[in-house]
């Protein structure tokens, strides 16, 4: 783990921009607050102890939020927040006992650039950052690994400041100094002071959020980065994923995932009543009940709210889904009757699919996607397979398809077990 | 863990009685050397260092054995084993540091056993042993808590000696006092001199190994503790396991645990063909396949070779075996067309009662059948539903049958989803 063991968080600022009825670090974004977020980030990387700078104004909203989510913190008061954040930072001096990590409440900090700040020191840079309005943001100059200028309309910027910061207790010299010579002291004042280090990094997660725009970037940022990738096919990268992280967005402050998870297995099922209206009416709700899939998982993971109960009863209702519009599609079919057993293993097939794998990571412990890479390119994920029922329903070709199927799906799993085989015995 | 750092293990017998081709502890019961499971039993109680006294003339049997099973033991070599275990004990002085363990090499314990020994101190007594010939058996006289008489020839004893003793160095005071005063010094004479206290277990499994026929009451018990047990339902307990057992026994030193899966895959696939010659003898062999279903691994965990992957490979076979031997009996079975949704649906809920408790270990990591008690009484599992799907056919009731599975099993889903959610949620 980390040397570090405390961080200091600078919370006394009031928001005003954001309409100031709650105290930023407290504002939700898709979901969770920015400061449940930064918080739970550092008990994933071990860093149990935090140290919130706030105005006193906000002590109770901030030990509601505190005491209502089983965090940890300790309070420091900033009486005068209009002296500035460097002077926030000053006031946290009592508190710290070695290096600490510095963060700002207004920031959202993904967990991976705090972790590979902690390998670092100073000020944090990033280059290039992709999350950020780059020119509100504060830009710096470097020489020699320091910081030699810090400001917001710095010209041809060497990177800019993500505000996080590995510092030592020998920082609070330079507030001392520089909170006696002045009444407001920024922390571009303290690091052009102390000259910081500079530590690099690159295409990781970080923003910070001043106005209702920034928010709005944010939450579709967190979204997109929710996608869970593992076990996607085609389909779900090239069409599903485009949809459905755009729906998770719009709801994400307004469902639970569970929510979701009940509505997508009502539009599943209804798809597989529609086959007695319409089947190629039903085909395209099946679509959308595998577009819609995507989204309680989206919402779960960008809320801080997933949970493996969630993820066990979406599977198997999955399963439910899946054989229940091809059960009723095989019944409208008029299909002979020789032909049912095709059908019978086509479901099977669709069903043993995700048996196969699910039962290697009960038996491993490990997700076969993530360990076996060739998985990724085995064609006959459920996305994929649901895509090409919609096409083929479309085509009328309905008997090609249960052909497709039953024969697509249980060579999927040979190979499986196959990769399986060379993954545990290689 | 355990104070216990060290393990002695006498082994300088000669095993005159068992054809002695090979020193008695690395005699393969079940598939596996006795030495090999009372330093697996050691290792997994985090006892790393085990102390081995051996004749000379064995050196190389021990150090291939070693080697090859990448187990790490000291040798000590007794080049006098007439002079007795005593002085075999006495010899281990120089390479023990603090309490030890004292275990014979010609003795299997019970890994549960030694956990229970190391709780105590002093010789390890049984006053009712479940898997030994008594009259061969070392008897003990206690009194306040200490050993005042040991023989094989006491008559009404209190207790068994188990072979199994925690020690301290001091005992080398008394294994030296006796050394000088006599030429042959057995055990019984170090625990009469010591007066060792005695630690009482019960119900727990150890044997020793003197004779063949001793040899084959341990094989016995060895296949008997390898049944797995959680996840068996009525049939298995009562019919299944009584068979398998029986036959694992034969089979455990004959067929590796992988032959067995095939060897039973194969006879399910045979049960499914069969059914186009007699569906009343194929349905025989699919309860055969049941039986035998067993007995990969008995033997693989009687002889210490249980792998996830055999457990992998097994279940996703059984799958197979379920749905092509109930797709051949509705093929022969001249069903109305209409009857095949049921089918359908039967298959597939024979195939969704264990994705839904294996998902469920996916998700959770721990075993639905050990951590939710209920789950045991839950009818439909496996076992019943290829017995039932037996009798049925022996009645000639196969729609019956298909109705039975295709209600029975979703039925059975539903109410793992609703188990598993009191679980996670209470």
């Amino acid at each position: 783990m980390t040397r570090v063991k405390q961080a200091v968080i600078l919370a006394a600022g009031q928001g005003r921009r954001m309409g100031g009825r709650v105290p930023k670090p407290l504002l939700r974004i898709a979901g969770r607050e920015i400061l449940h977020r930064t918080l739970s980030a550092l008990r994933t990387l071990g860093i149990e102890e935090a140290i919130l700078v706030v105005h006193p104004d906000w002590r109770s909203a901030f030990e509601s939020f505190l005491k209502a989510n089983e965090f940890e913190a300790h309070l420091v008061f900033n009486v005068e927040p209009e002296r500035g954040n460097g002077y926030s930072l000053h006031l946290a001096r009592s508190a710290v006992e070695g290096e600490f990590l510095l963060l700002m409440g207004d920031h959202l900090y993904g967990t991976e650039l705090l972790q590979d700040a902690l390998r670092g020191k100073g000020l944090v840079v990033d280059p290039d950052p992709k999350y950020v309005d780059r020119d509100e943001s504060t830009k710096v100059r470097i020489r020699d690994g320091r910081v030699i200028e810090i400001g917001k309309r710095l010209e041809n910027p060497d990177a800019y400041d993500t505000g996080c910061f590995v510092l030592d207790p020998s920082i609070f010299v330079v507030t001392g100094e520089l909170a006696a010579e002045r009444e407001t002291v920024e922390l571009a004042d303290v690091v052009r002071r102390a000259q910081l280090p500079v530590h690099v990094v690159s295409g990781e997660f970080w923003t910070d959020v001043d106005t209702p725009a920034d928010l709005r970037r944010a939450r579709r940022h967190l979204v997109a980065l929710a996608v869970k990738g593992t076990g996607d096919g085609l389909v779900s990268r090239l069409i599903n994923r485009r949809i459905s992280t755009w729906i998770s967005e719009f709801l994400v402050e307004r469902l639970t995932p569970w929510q979701a998870t009940w509505f997508t297995f009502g539009v599943g099922l209804l798809g597989g009543v529609l086959n007695l209206v319409s089947p190629v009416a039903a085909a395209a709700v099946y679509q959308l009940s595998s577009v819609l899939d995507g989204v309680d998982g989206e919402i779960a993971r960008a809320s801080l709210r997933a949970s493996p109960l969630g993820g066990w009863t979406d599977s198997v209702l999955d399963r439910y889904v899946d054989i229940f519009y091809l059960s009723s599609l095989a019944l409208v079919s008029k299909l002979p009757a020789w032909f049912w057993p095709v059908v019978a293993w086509a479901l099977l097939g669709s069903v043993l699919v995700s048996y196969t794998t699910e039962r290697y990571r009960a038996a491993f412990g490990e997700d076969m996607y993530r360990a076996v890479p060739a998985m990724r390119f085995l064609p006959g994920k459920r996305d994929e397979r649901i895509f090409l029922t919609m096409v083929l329903v479309f085509l009328g070709l309905v008997q090609e398809l249960f052909w497709t199927l039953a024969i697509l799906t249980h060579l999927r799993v040979l190979l499986t077990l196959i990769l399986g085989f060379r993954r545990r015995t290689a």
